[in-house]
């Protein structure tokens, strides 16, 4: 058995299963829930109002530009509970590991997961690995569900009307196109960052400063399309945004340029697409951009009455088309 | 695009995305929490106490007598909140699909969760689904993460003393021999039914009538031997179990003589091994005997103080041996 890779009996609950808890998991994430290592965690959370999501991490690659599979399943957990306006407070993480993986490379990945948990204030309280066989996997897949509690933000899931405000926190596409590219299939070295990071404490900001926010989301998978899609779906109301107002970084434009790619539809680890009541989007935005992370907040459009249900762009050439959602060529494990 | 299969567009975030909630997970898992499809599911728990645990599950085959991964998926994190003494509330879910997965097995095991969820009254209220190469998995690893409602059951959690005596819900090693079998790796058929099934009655009956129930698990992988080593590792106190009191079914029996398997180290998805205080054995038995499930629940060992930290085995000849944490060959991808 070679002693630094990952073998089926890691995953059989014995004693190697308790060894890889001990010695690379729980030493990483120690804290007074955890430490039990029982069946369920035992959370203080009594008075206050919860949010709960899920989401697995099967990115390929797992170390890419700025980040990984770890940093990544740590802060897209965080970011679905801040917009929904829940502060996050605690994480579980299941893992699926292919046998043969290297315990270096998870411990890594573990580090990586400790430092994003630290960051943010969050703590993984339970856990769960799983080993399967050489080629039942690909190298690692990580679960990580959230619990956060519930800001109590009173304009959030009010109705939209005409003239509210659309606003991005920073430049879009680089999430997608730093993983495209570190996955080395494409003959395109272009430095681009995985944009990953945190989003609480842009929100956090937009809270405690009273924002009339009514609808917020992180665009990832399938993009800012995607998300202002699934805003106007089956809605009395649509949203016409302005191409030129969305900021793109000219290394992500060059690449979508190059792939034939749209940024709109570029899955982002860092950003807020928010709607704000008219008349609060420049201040939104200035509030955005006294932090590091919303530098280049943008007020990108706004809702309109008519087409209802429809996304449209205004293009920089003067036109208008009807942005719809993600029904092209996938690309697939983005996050 | 084959209609009838999984592809990678159902994980991009797009309207191929959208419609496969829509139409499986929604339709099946119908509910107020869940219906916003957002990015977290806002919760109504003000004033409990919380439990918190998770769950990957990668069983093999997906499906096994009177059981698959979905019913597996619910009930085992479900049986993880019981154990702990929490009444199991909410559960999420994340998919991880096999590009080329048919889309009627994947519609058969959402079935069987959303009858596992609503046996139980548990809620499945958010969710998340990745798709990855073929090849890159294994037709379908789910993760299911939950929320309970913590009891007030003010004995849990208390020192073990010795005498305090050990009871087991019913016979043992069903569900190891169940998958194993139905691998078809084995020339072995052996009628053996996966005991997977949902705890919670039994402990709730428990609480109910007052139990001073100490401890609580529900022995899976690693079975009854590495649940009784957990509890005793580290500890001023061991544990001593007579061969000849645990109940376990002449098939599996039969079956682990054929494959030199023991069935304390079989993993069990549908009972529980709890620790009472002394005197409270009979009383225990008689109350998981009143149920379906516990029909056959025995008292199998007591609390000894020498030697602390080892769990000893009464053999059926009169000897005593050591029985430790498994660490033999593993039987991977049980659960």
């Amino acid at each position: 058995m070679n002693k630094n890779r990952i073998v089926l009996a890691h995953g059989d609950g014995g004693r190697l299963s308790r060894n890889l808890i001990e010695e690379i998991f729980a030493k990483a994430f120690a804290n007074p829930e955890l430490a039990p290592l029982a069946d369920s965690a035992l959370l203080a959370l009594t008075g206050k109002r919860i949010a709960f999501t899920t989401d697995s991490y099967t990115v390929k690659p797992i170390f890419f530009p700025e980040s990984d599979i770890g940093k990544l399943a740590v802060f897209g957990t965080v970011n679905d509970l801040s917009v929904m306006g829940a502060r996050p407070l605690y994480l579980s993480c299941g893992f699926i590991l292919e046998e043969g993986l290297e315990i270096e490379v998870l411990k890594r990945i573990v580090d990586s997961m400790k430092s994003a948990s630290e960051m943010v204030g969050v703590k993984l309280v339970t856990g769960d690995t799983k080993v399967v066989e050489k080629g039942s996997a690909d190298k690692i897949f990580i679960n990580t569900s959230g619990i956060g509690e519930l800001l109590n933000w009173r304009t959030m899931g009010k109705a939209p009307e005409p003239g509210d405000e659309i606003l991005i926190s920073g430049t879009i596409g680089e999430h997608g196109i730093a993983v495209l590219c570190a996955r080395g299939e494409l003959e395109l070295k272009i430095p681009v960052k995985s944009d990953c990071a945190p989003v609480w404490e842009l929100v956090s900001m937009l809270y405690q400063e009273k924002v009339n926010v009514k609808w917020m989301r992180d665009p990832t998978r399938g993009g800012v399309a995607t998300c202002l899609n699934e805003l106007v779906l089956g809605q009395g109301f649509g949203v016409m945004i302005g191409e030129d107002k969305i900021p793109v970084l000219d290394s992500v434009d060059s690449a979508c340029e190059i792939l034939g790619l749209d940024p709109l539809y570029l899955a982002n680890e860092g950003k807020i697409l928010c709607l704000v009541k008219k008349g609060e989007a420049e201040r939104a935005r200035e509030i955005m951009r006294k932090s590091q992370l919303g530098k280049k907040a943008e007020i990108i459009g706004e809702v309109i009455s008519e087409p209802a249900g429809k996304v449209l762009v205004r293009t920089k050439v003067g036109g208008t088309r009807v942005l719809g959602m993600l029904a092209g060529a996938p690309l697939p494990r983005i996050c």
